[in-house]
């Protein structure tokens, strides 16, 4: 017939720890989907990450980012090793990517699937179904700041939270965009009372382009307020909006009351079309479990299929999200130990791959 | 007999929403304990808050921390106003305070009581109960910062944030005090992967006093992944140390777990003898029950238990905190709505005056 096949080229990198295993097991998953839906990835593998930090003194080499630029996408395995501090692999692979290609928008969905059990108490599937949009290039991650006078009295560090205009524009615009594509609800999360130099700003912000969505709800609730309500009362939460720092912490809530850190996955956005997007789990590198053969897949699979969906590639995106729906339902797929059963990687993906 | 009466100079701001009400409801109940064990308050009233702003344009007489200076200690309701933004209603209140009376540990004891059910379904009684020593003076609080080109493209806001080694060092001595007392082990909460210049000199502040409490386990963890380990093992936790944001964030989480921010009780801790410590309860002042004579007085009760406490009167604290677990272990006791009863306010203060 006359089907022709798309080809992307994606950058991988495994990473470390956990990483490689997650990411090889799950690679022939996504080949099968591919070819399902006449694509094909072009794969460059780039073994960056501690083992080669622990070789060359980098954890990529120094024209790293420039390297992947050009990819359709890219995808992240983990980053984190026990001997080497996290602020060096941090900012020596992840962090960078995510500013040098600008990919402002970490998108990172948070659903309770049927089969999963939450902590909380009174919630079962379906109930918990929010995205949190988290600014992902500046705020409280920017690299300024500084520390004096070591070891004496009077020794000072500072950290300074950088909020631009454009930063925090283009966030807050994305998210009341999703907010039009989903429930029409946006929660705006800063810490205003106590931070009144850049929140106060934040809010501004979310004032000027709630003008443009009239039809978006608008919520404003404080970072502290906002972790307890994730736990009182997280079925109202639809689109939420919040600083790096703020979206760092309440995504790993929301990975937590929504069963697992197996579970979520994120992507890091950069919309425009010349520069690619980088797909990841919201899981690191697990070194306590590194070897196992255990290590919980689905995270990786639900990133690819957040990848794919980002190509414009919806009906593959939803081939991979619903195999991982179907098995998390069905009682007698295996599972990972995370999830309280006693199946390998190797075993999960398998299993999905017979349910494409 | 020969029993003498110790007096207190207690300074009350009964503040603003629920906080008159539960302040008010309580004090015969604090004036009975104490007449119980051979103590006076003598309780200087101060209307200060945002009815005072409203009208004189300020939250308290410039002259406002100076005047409460010379108290045995400080009682604080609530602040905030629906019609007032909080940066105005907190910085010109609660923060101060907090900050010109060096009030540098802010103490917050999270215990799952008998009687309260948590939202965490595999905790019950008893399973939960830790403390956070968090930073109260400085941090991601401190009020550096600024923003400039108003309205244009390049529009900017920053938000420093201070660690200065003396702020550093007695919060985590304090911590590890604590943790001397208790089951011996002390969690360090930061960020040290995405904020290098602050929280990696907190790390090091953390391993120099280390050295003097050879006995203390302990644990590093990063601000996300201890929100998530607060739902996943908040068993696990003993004392924990955190900067001044991470340490509002995380004592949120640990209210809603341990089943109420009505519930939570709070030091603003100033060691030295000759400056007076403020108590509050943790919840705000929450509007939307004004009036309605419902409020929730326990953690209004139970942080004048530490008011207490803090002053030498342990037996005095220990007879109003006993009062409480007994009164939630008693399933025919009155309850307020938030804990899932029908109960107002005066009759849960009249109730626990019965079990004094
Ligand atoms: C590893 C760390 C720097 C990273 C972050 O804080 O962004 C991670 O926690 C995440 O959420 O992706
Ligand atoms: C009201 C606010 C400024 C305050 C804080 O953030 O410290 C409150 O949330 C608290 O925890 O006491």
């Amino acid at each position: 017939d006359d089907q022709t096949t798309t080809t992307y080229d994606i950058e991988l990198i495994p990473g470390d720890g956990i990483g490689p295993a997650v990411v090889d097991a799950a690679l022939p998953l996504f080949r099968a989907v591919a070819d399902d839906h006449g694509l094909a990835f072009d794969i460059t593998r780039r073994d960056w990450g501690t083992e080669y930090y622990l070789e060359q003194g980098e954890m990529m080499p120094e024209d790293g980012v420039s390297r992947i630029a050009d990819a359709d996408s890219i995808f992240l395995g983990a980053v984190g090793h026990p001997e080497v501090p996290d602020h060096v692999t941090l900012h020596g692979l992840l962090l960078p990517i995510r500013k040098e290609l600008d990919q402002y928008i970490c998108k990172r969905p948070n659903v309770l699937f049927e089969g999963i059990e939450s902590p909380l108490q009174e919630y079962g599937a379906g109930d918990i179904d929010f995205v949190v949009y988290r600014e992902n290039t500046e705020g409280e991650y920017a690299d300024i700041g500084g520390r004096e006078h070591r070891g004496l009295d009077h020794e000072t560090a500072v950290q300074s939270a950088l909020f631009t205009r454009e930063g925090t524009e283009r966030i807050v615009r994305a998210a009341f965009e999703a907010a039009t594509e989903r429930d029409g609800t946006l929660t705006s999360v800063t810490k205003s009372n106590a931070q009144a130099h850049s929140m106060v700003f934040w809010d501004d912000i979310v004032e000027e382009v709630r003008e443009e969505y009239p039809t978006v709800t608008v919520e404003r609730l404080l970072v502290d307020a906002t972790a307890m309500d994730l736990i009182r009362r997280p079925h109202e939460f639809d689109v939420v909006v919040a600083s790096n720092l703020f979206g760092d912490i309440l995504t790993d809530i929301g990975a937590q009351i929504t069963g697992s850190m197996g579970l979520a996955p994120s992507g890091n956005i950069n919309p425009s079309d010349d520069i690619p997007s980088m797909f990841e789990p919201v899981h690191g590198s697990a070194p306590d479990i590194v070897g196992d053969g255990v290590a919980n897949p689905l995270a990786t699979v639900l990133s690819w299929s957040m990848l794919l969906e980002d190509l414009g590639e919806k009906t593959a995106a939803d081939a991979l999200w619903d195999a991982v729906t179907n098995q998390l339902a069905d009682g007698s797929a295996p599972r990972t130990p995370d999830l309280g059963g006693d199946a390998g990687t190797e075993a999960v993906v398998d299993d999905l791959q017979s349910r494409l």
